[in-house]
């Protein structure tokens, strides 16, 4: 599947560069060769096949947790995690939209590989995340794990379901196959008792679908039961794979802080943040519980639970968006904002609590924990690396650059921006629509493709921001050589990266939006079935 | 002293509306009557007469600590506090430059009514911050506490120093009379070996003085020396006390982070945030240096130490400037960078630690303090609050609303912005020079002073970043009555506030710049004496 074995011709005139390059190529090839190099990554210090916990929030910015600044969220598992356990400053997501994002978190592939361009998956996309790409779920169930997802899947769902989580390694799915703003939502509550959702969500297609596994148990699916449902389903997992010293991956991807926000009878209206806040209260309050369901079942220290997002804050939404933080711009846009996320790995008595400014990246997820599962890796081209000697206190992150992939990507313009160490090059920026209504024009959706020629370059230690262009006036001698190295790495990466082809671009089919009564008329907004009357046994769970 | 004496005849309009009012007059008359109802306030439950080290940052903005979201700042022990203290997301400084900010921390009184302003002093200043206020080294001393100052006056020099700490109830004084860059400093080493400053700093006045009390030890002051000097001197403080068993008051003003950076040889070049880094990192080490010298001496537990700086960052600087976080503009605006402040209040065993919500202000600390200690308020109309039950654990901060004086107030125009509970109200808006560089036009010093009637109103807690107008659209009752009740706080401030003679209005007299050797020529450039060949004996020291 990888690249490795057609690198395109024009690479060979960088041969006799070779010995020069070796520290810079390192980092550029080693996920290529990790496959034929490491066949079983050595197991780390730690137990052998530790359960694993990833958690992923939605749309939630760099500033949004209380741990990293915000002063009014409401966040206090999290800020525990963060206190307790191992805080990135420097991790990135792999696309500053949902579903490249999600697709990069669990093959330890840059999306562009898969096909996951342009923007994101539609109800009723003929596309999906391909059979062919190895997720994560299916390195881990190769070496004995029982696998399950809640949550937002947002991969594709295709003819009959054929992309749902349970054709990507997930023995057990209880979710919503894509944004649950992708219907409408204008008549449903959000918060209860009865305030109804804010603005319309999408229109003419399907009322938004829960899943259990393959199969519709409600729709529209009630928002404010969503997450008490989740809760139940993860501990009644966390309890059967304790019960049976089955080691687990549980991949909890949360629809907060997501537009538009909802929130249980629990945290509705309990937070001075408002809505946003609450919403994030309750995703704070189910990171809570699954910790309570490991303590429970004996499990804290032999699990490994990591928490993310999949990109930067839609402040689109204004109050009810999120927070970058000191990072510009947000959803959308190849800014910091974009794709600079909080990250915490909370493991006790394995990983050390602290901060690391290492750079890491969604795409390190994959080969970390099949690192720590002792499995081996896919033998597909990979962009991640294996993070674990970090996470385990006995080495620095083996990721020295970043690729900065704008929403709809082209082998034409590459990488919008590239990070290596500290500096980062902006070739190309662009505003998104997601990032609007902030006084930063530069992130709005009207402003338009630009070229940079030389590229903009920040330090992004001493300018997080990227307020600063080096090159403006007169660039030092190590501004001068760290551009040379990002555009090194530029055209090293345009060798060897292969754009699958676009799965969002085969475009959409309506008669393949979920509906839970086939038969029905007039589509899309006869689809709605209710869970009420349904045998207690039939409830969704993974037993 | 204080004007509740002398109430505007206008106030009495508002008499039929009293008892309607007495919730909101409550917050507002209390720090007046305060004086007439607690001549003594009662001592918390912690043991009386605890020392207090009270440490303030230079342009340190509300993003730039690890604690507070910055992602490559190296601030470890500032960190710790915040972890094992009480930390504050909604603390202000009383005013967005230096002079009347320092002003309101020591009196607890607004800056016009003691006549910081309009700006900051300057060398040669024929003003200075009366000697008829009441400071909380005056406060303290009442109560028996030894008394030293270490850092940054900028409260005046005036004729034969008539306006230092000396003369406003600190004992011991090491420190410079004014910022650091209000002298030339282009020939000037700010890191070792041999980094020249960078900058030129003011020109036409002499070079900046290291003051031991009233005199001068050297001249131009050694910056990479400077923070180990202040060190050994608090130290030796400390001991002091410790030995005499005498509880004290060290205020700890920091030259950091202001322009131009420096740091010792232990700190330049050590952090990934450049300049800036290394002067906070030596902030930062310097507070591990105050707090160790307590552990030496068995006060940690005796001890409230408080950290917070004077105003926002001064963008201006670029990289070399600091960050605001989330919050928009910095240095001299009334925007919420320009006056919220992180703020770290540490007492192990009397502190519990965790995040406070709660509104708070430098204005609060001399009431805070006091009450601590149990000395008795001054009499003259005060603007804090005593802050002890909720340092405690007892109750909440008594506090409502926070006032934006800008940098030139006037009775005319009065606050620039209020804040009440959540919500704020801009009444004028105006860029500042000290704010330029960011994307965010209002922030830039072109941007001229703008009225806004009905004024931008702003929840602070769903949006901090102050993006989104309340009153644009279709306001909800809520705002309209926050709208009301601000504007209420307005006429009552402006009703009982009385603007104190302009102390920095009165201009400037060459001569009264201090000069280590008064007889030299041609001044100012001449007043240059080195502290080499010093007798050991008369090196400052608070022995």
């Amino acid at each position: 599947m990888g690249p490795q074995g057609r690198q395109h011709p024009r690479l060979m005139l960088l041969l006799p560069l070779l010995p020069a390059l070796v520290p810079v190529l390192l980092p550029v090839l080693l996920p290529v060769l990790l496959p034929v190099l490491l066949p079983v990554p050595p197991v780390g210090a730690a137990a052998a096949r530790p359960n694993f916990v990833l958690v992923l929030a939605d749309d939630l910015g760099f500033g949004d947790l209380g741990s990293y600044g915000h002063p009014s969220s409401a966040t206090p598992h999290l800020d525990r995690l963060a206190a307790r356990g191992l805080r990135f400053t420097d991790f990135y997501s792999s696309a500053a939209v949902c579903s490249p994002s999600r697709a990069a978190l669990l093959t330890g592939r840059l999306p562009v590989r898969s096909g996951i361009y342009p923007g994101v998956f539609e109800p009723g996309s003929r596309g999906g995340l391909p059979l062919a790409e190895v997720t994560l779920a299916e390195l881990l169930r190769g070496r004995g794990y029982a696998t399950a997802m809640v949550g937002k899947w947002h991969l594709g769902f295709g003819p009959n379901g054929s992309f749902l989580p349970a054709h990507h390694g997930f023995q057990h799915f209880l979710g919503l196959p894509y944004s649950h703003d992708q219907g409408p939502c204008q008549n449903l509550t959000c918060f209860p008792p009865d305030t109804k959702c804010f603005g319309t969500c999408d229109q003419g297609v399907v009322p938004v679908p829960l899943l259990w596994n393959q199969s519709i148990v409600e729709q529209p699916v009630s928002f404010p039961e969503l997450v008490p449902r989740y809760g139940r389903f993860c501990r009644e997992f966390i309890a059967r794979c304790a019960r049976l010293r089955q080691p687990f991956l549980l991949y909890y991807a949360s629809h907060h802080t997501h537009y538009p926000q909802f929130a249980s009878r629990e945290f509705a209206g309990t937070t001075r943040r408002g809505p946003f806040g609450d919403a994030l209260a309750e995703f704070d309050g189910s990171v809570g519980q699954l910790l309570q369901a490991l303590r429970d079942n004996g499990l804290e220290n032999s699990t490994l639970v990591f928490v993310t997002s999949d990109n930067g804050p839609s402040t689109l939404r204004m109050a009810r968006g999120g927070s970058a933080g000191l990072l510009r711009c947000g959803k959308g846009t190849t800014y910091e904002g974009g794709m600079r996320e909080p990250a915490l790995a909370y493991w006790p008595g394995t990983i050390a609590p602290g901060v690391t400014h290492d750079l890491a990246s969604t795409l390190d997820i994959l080969p970390t924990l099949g690192a720590l599962a002792g499995a081996a890796l896919p033998r597909a081209a990979l962009d991640g690396f294996d993070l674990s000697p970090l996470l385990l206190g006995t080495g620095k992150s083996p990721r020295r650059a970043v690729f900065f992939f704008p929403p709809a990507p082209d082998p034409l313009h590459g990488p919008f921006a590239i990070r290596l160490g500290k500096y980062k090059a902006h070739y190309y920026t662009q505003g998104s629509f997601h990032s609007g209504t902030t006084p930063d024009q530069a992130c709005h959706g009207l402003t338009p493709l630009t070229p940079h020629l030389p590229p903009l370059l920040f330090d992004l230690e001493a300018d997080p921001a990227e307020n600063y262009d080096l090159l403006r006036g007169q660039p030092g001698p190590e501004a001068l050589q760290a551009l040379k190295d990002i555009a090194l790495q530029r055209v090293l990466l345009e060798q060897r990266l292969q754009f699958g082809e676009s799965q969002i671009g085969k475009g959409r089919d309506p008669s393949l939006q979920p509906c839970c009564d086939p038969g029905c008329a007039p589509k899309p907004s006869c689809c709605r079935c209710s869970p009420q009357g349904r045998p207690k046994g039939s409830w969704p769970s993974p037993q």
